[in-house]
C-alpha cells in the first residue's frame, strides 16, 4: 500500500519521502490502516517556495476573502462532522461524546468563525494614526507560518485547523502544517477541506500545505529557513526547545506552548468549608481526557491542617474509583511511566496508582503522589518533572511561609489556581500566595480548575518560560493570538492613496477600532 | 585617582572592579579625566538581587508614583541642562547646538514626561475584559530590565535616560543600566538625578542602578540570569547577537536595535522634477551627526536615466564641500575605515572621500561609494556591510526590474524610503518598489529622509531581523515601546477586589482605554 499524498504547492502529490509511518489506534494498540510519508527536505523546500508566493498574493488580498475562506472552511468541516469524530476517535481514543463531538469539534469550528470575523474587522492589527506627525502604523502579516500541533487536541489545536492555524491565516499568512504523528488522518481531513475552501474562496490553494512528518534536523531547518515568517509549536519541552534554538539562531520568531505543571494552591479554609466539592472538582479536572491537557493540574500545594489528610485520602479514593482512561499513544504511556518513576526517585510517595495499565489499550493507573514541603524545596527541579497524563503530585507545606517559598520555586507555568474560603477566612493568606504566584503563571484562577481554556479576548494561554518562549503572547484567544503572526509596520509621510485601507483617513469598515491620536475610535478622519 | 563609584542597591559605592577605563574626548583624542570601573560579576549579582526586591515593591506601587518619578526626573535633569550638554559634548563631540541642547536634550526630557503620562494613564497595557466569561487580562511588568545603550545618542538613548529606560520604568520595572563606554560621565549624571528623583518620589532607590562596563562574558551572564525580566540593547550587530544567543538560551526576552543600511530608492521622475532638492536633503541627512544614526541612509538605489549621473555628481560635490564631522570614538573611526575597505574590496568604487581623517579628532572623509546593480546582485551580502558614519553606497540599477531584485536582496532594515515624482510620473513604479520594500523594513517613508525618529504612538523604530531580533516591537514611541517590557497576565474568575485596579469594574482613572467585550471604551462596568 502506498503512502498518502502530501499537500504541497496547491496539489495533493506523492511525497518525496524518506520513509513512512502509521498511527496506532490507542485503544487496540494496533496500527491504523493508512500509511503516511516522512518527508525529505525537498517537500519542505517546495512548500516554502509556494508559501512565499502565496504570502505575496495574500498581501494583495482583501481581508473579506480571508474571512470567506475561514467561514467556508467552518461550514465544510461541519458537513463532515461524523467523519472527523470517527477519525479523531480512532487516532486518539478520546471519547466521541461528549469530548470530541460536543466540546472540541464545536470549539474548532467556532475558532474558524471567530478568526473570520477578526480578519474582516481588522482591529486585531492595532491600526494607529498620529495625525500631527502623519505617521501611521499597523500589524501586518509576518509571512509563511509553520504550525506544529500537539497530540492532545486533534481538532482544537490541529496544525491544519486549530488555534495557531486560525491565528496565522486570519492575520493574512499561509500555513505550512506539520501534522502530529498521532493523528495524521484527522489532519488530512482538515487539509482536504482547507484545500476545497481555498478554491471556493478564490484563494491560492497553497494557503494551506500539509506535511505529515520530517526528520528532526529538517524540522529545525524548516523553522529557521529564510523564507519562513514565524512558527507556532505546541508540544513537548524537549522538541520545542530544539526548534527554538534553531529559530532563534536565524532570528525567526517561534511561539511555543510547552509543558507546564499548573500549580493549584488549596488553602486551609476551603477544606473546612467545601472539602468534598473541591476534591470532586479536582479529580474531575485532573482525570478528564486522562489528564492529557496542557493545563492539567499536575501539582497541588496544600497546607498542613486538620482536614488536609482527609482531602488527600478523598482524592486518592476518587482516583482509585475512577475509570482509567486510554492514553493518546504508546509514547505518552512511556513518558508518563518514566515521569512517575523520576518523581518517585526524587522522593515522591505513591498514594494511588503508580503503574502502567489498568485501562483499555495504552493506559496508566490514575496516580496520586505526595511529598512534604521540605522535601520539595530540596528537590524542586526533579519534583516538577511534568507527568503528562492522569497523574498529580500533592505537596504539603508546613505553614504559609513555606507554602510561599514553594510557590517561589515553581517554574513558569501556563496557569495557577488558588482556592480560598468563600467567607474570607483565607483572604490574608490569599494576598500573600497570589503575590508570589502571579508572576510565575500566565493565567491566575480563583476557585476554578484550569483545564477549561476559553477562546476569549482576555484569555492568556501562555506564560513565563519554560511554559512558553515569550511571556507576552497567548496561543488562545482572538484577537490577541493573531498578533504573534504579525510584523509592526510604520508608514511615515506616505501618500494617502498608498496607505493600507485600515490606515487611510476613512475607516474602511466603519467598525474597525483605530488608535487615533491616543484615542481608540471607529470614526473616520 | 580612584574610579567613580557604581550605583547599586540604592547607594553609590566603590565597584568590585576588575579594572578601569576612561572615555576619550573624540575632538582632542585625549582621555577625559574621570576613571570608571569595569565591574566584576559581584556588582551585577548585587544589582540583580536589589532589582528583584525593587520589582516586588514596584508591583505594589501605584502608577501615580512611577509617573511622579519620571516627571521629577524630567524637571531635575532640565535644571542641570548646561552640565549635561557640556559633558555629552566632551564625551561625544556632538555639536552643543543645535544637536545636543536644542534637539536631543528636549527629546530626552520629553520622553520622561510622555512615559510619566503613559504610566499614569495605563492604556499601554491593553486592559481587556470579557464580561461573559469573566476573564480579564492586562500587560504587567516583566521584572528587572537591563539596558545597554548605544554610543550615538548620549541623551535620547542613554541607558539611564533614553527610550528603553523610560519604557521599562513606565511599564513598572526597575532598570539596571549598563553605560556605553563612550559616555560614562553623561550616564552618571542621569543616574545621579534618577537616584535623587527616586528619593523625592518615595520609590526604592534601586529602581535605577548603574554599572559602567563588564567583561563580555559577564554581559552575557547578566542578560540570561534567572532574575532578569528582559533586556533592551541598542548597538552593534556583533555584540548584540552574542547577547541575543545568551538571552535566548535562557528564555529571556531581549529587544535589539542593531545596525541597518536603511535603503533609499530614488525613482527617475524625481530626478527630472527636483534633483537639487533631493540631493540637498540626502546629503544633509547622510552627513548630519557625521552619519552616526541608526537610520542613516547608507544605501541608495537609483535607476539608470538621463539625470542619474548628474545626481551622483551633485551629491559627490556636496560630500566634498561639506565639513567633515568628528566621529564618536576611535572605535567608530576604525570600524568605518574597515567597513569602507570591505565595501571597496567587494567592488564598490570610491566617488568621494574613502579615507580616515579630514576633520577634527577622530574623523573620516565624507564618503560616497558606487556600484552597479549587477555587481550588487552578485555581492549583496558584502555590499551591505554597515559603514556606520558619514559614508553611503549608491547602487545604479539598469531598470525597474533589476531595481526590484536589488530591493529583494536588502537585509531587514529599520527604514526604507521611496522618492517619487509629485506629479505621478513614478506612481506605477512606486507600486512595484513599495511592494518589494515594505516587508523588508520597519518604517516606510515617502519623499522624506529616515533620520528623524519621532516619539510617536505610530512610530516603528524596529524592523525585520537582523535590524532587530523580533519584527513585532518598536524601540521608540509611546505607548507601544512599553509593551516590550511586559508579560501578559490573565485573571480567570478572580474575585473582584483581588483584581488589579485597571481590571476592576470601575475604570480607576476614568480615562484608561479598555477593551471590554471587543469594544474599546473608557467607561466603567
Amino acid at each position: 500500500m502506498s503512502a498518502q499524498p502530501v499537500l504541497i504547492a496547491g496539489r495533493w502529490r506523492a511525497s518525496k519521502a524518506t520513509g513512512t509511518f502509521r498511527a496506532d489506534n490507542p485503544t487496540t494498540k494496533e496500527p491504523l490502516p493508512d500509511e503516511y510519508p516522512i518527508s525529505a527536505w525537498q517537500d519542505c523546500d517546495e512548500a516554502l517556495n509556494a508559501a512565499v508566493e502565496t504570502a505575496e498574493i495574500l498581501r494583495r488580498t482583501p481581508p473579506e476573502k480571508i474571512g470567506a475562506f475561514l467561514d467556508t472552511l467552518a461550514t465544510r468541516v461541519e458537513a463532515r462532522k461524523d467523519e472527523f469524530v470517527a477519525m479523531a476517535h480512532a487516532e486518539s481514543a478520546l471519547p466521541k461524546a461528549p469530548r470530541l463531538s460536543e466540546v472540541e469539534f464545536p470549539r474548532a469550528v467556532g475558532q474558524f468563525r471567530l478568526g473570520a470575523a477578526a480578519a474582516r474587522e481588522g482591529s486585531w492589527a492595532l491600526p494607529t494614526i498620529d495625525t500631527k506627525a502623519n505617521i501611521r502604523s499597523i500589524l501586518a502579516p509576518i509571512g509563511p507560518v509553520c504550525v506544529f500541533g500537539p497530540n492532545n487536541f486533534p481538532f482544537a489545536f490541529n496544525s491544519a485547523a486549530g488555534g495557531d492555524f486560525v491565528a496565522a491565516i486570519a492575520a493574512g499568512n499561509p500555513v505550512i502544517a506539520k501534522a502530529n504523528s498521532s493523528h495524521p488522518g484527522t489532519t488530512r481531513l482538515f487539509a482536504e477541506e482547507a484545500f476545497a475552501a481555498s478554491q471556493q474562496a478564490g484563494l491560492p490553494a497553497a494557503i494551506v500545505q500539509l506535511i505529515y512528518r520530517t526528520g528532526h534536523s529538517d524540522g529545525e531547518r524548516l523553522v529557521s529557513d529564510a523564507r519562513v515568517g514565524a512558527t507556532g509549536y505546541t508540544g513537548s519541552r524537549n522538541a520545542g526547545l530544539k526548534l527554538k534554538t534553531a529559530a532563534d539562531g536565524a532570528g525567526k520568531p517561534i511561539y511555543l506552548e510547552l509543558s507546564s505543571v499548573n500549580p493549584v494552591v488549596i488553602l486551609p479554609g476551603v477544606l473546612e468549608e467545601r472539602l468534598e466539592e473541591v476534591a470532586a472538582d479536582f479529580a474531575g479536572s485532573c482525570l478528564m481526557g486522562a489528564g492529557q491537557f496542557c493545563t492539567n493540574p499536575g501539582f497541588v500545594i496544600l497546607q498542613k491542617g486538620p482536614r488536609t489528610d482527609a482531602f488527600v485520602k478523598l482524592v486518592a479514593d476518587k482516583f482509585r474509583a475512577a475509570p482509567v482512561g486510554t492514553l493518546l499513544s504508546k509514547a505518552v504511556e512511556k513518558a508518563l511511566t518514566d515521569a512517575v518513576a523520576t518523581l518517585v526517585r526524587a522522593g515522591a510517595e505513591v498514594v494511588a496508582g503508580g503503574k502502567a495499565g489498568g485501562g483499555q489499550g495504552y493506559s496508566f493507573a490514575n496516580t496520586l503522589l505526595l511529598a512534604s514541603g521540605e522535601h520539595f524545596l530540596r528537590n524542586h527541579a526533579a519534583l516538577q518533572t511534568e507527568a503528562f497524563g492522569n497523574s498529580t503530585l500533592f505537596v504539603i507545606a508546613d505553614d504559609l511561609d513555606q507554602l510561599c517559598r514553594i510557590v517561589d520555586n515553581v517554574e513558569g507555568s501556563l496557569t495557577g489556581c488558588v482556592y480560598t474560603h468563600r467567607g474570607g477566612a483565607d483572604d490574608a493568606a490569599y494576598d500573600q500566595v497570589a503575590f508570589h504566584l502571579r508572576p510565575r503563571v500566565g493565567r491566575l484562577l480563583n476557585d476554578k480548575m484550569p483545564t477549561g481554556v476559553a477562546v476569549s479576548p482576555a484569555m492568556n494561554h501562555g506564560g513565563p518560560y519554560p511554559s512558553t518562549g515569550h511571556p507576552g503572547f497567548t496561543a488562545v484567544g482572538i484577537p490577541a493570538s493573531l498578533r504573534r503572526f504579525a510584523a509592526l509596520q510604520s508608514f511615515d509621510n506616505v501618500r494617502p492613496a498608498r496607505l493600507p485601507p485600515l490606515l487611510q483617513d476613512k475607516n474602511p469598515t466603519g467598525k474597525t477600532w483605530r488608535l487615533i491620536d491616543l484615542e481608540w475610535t471607529q470614526r473616520s478622519l
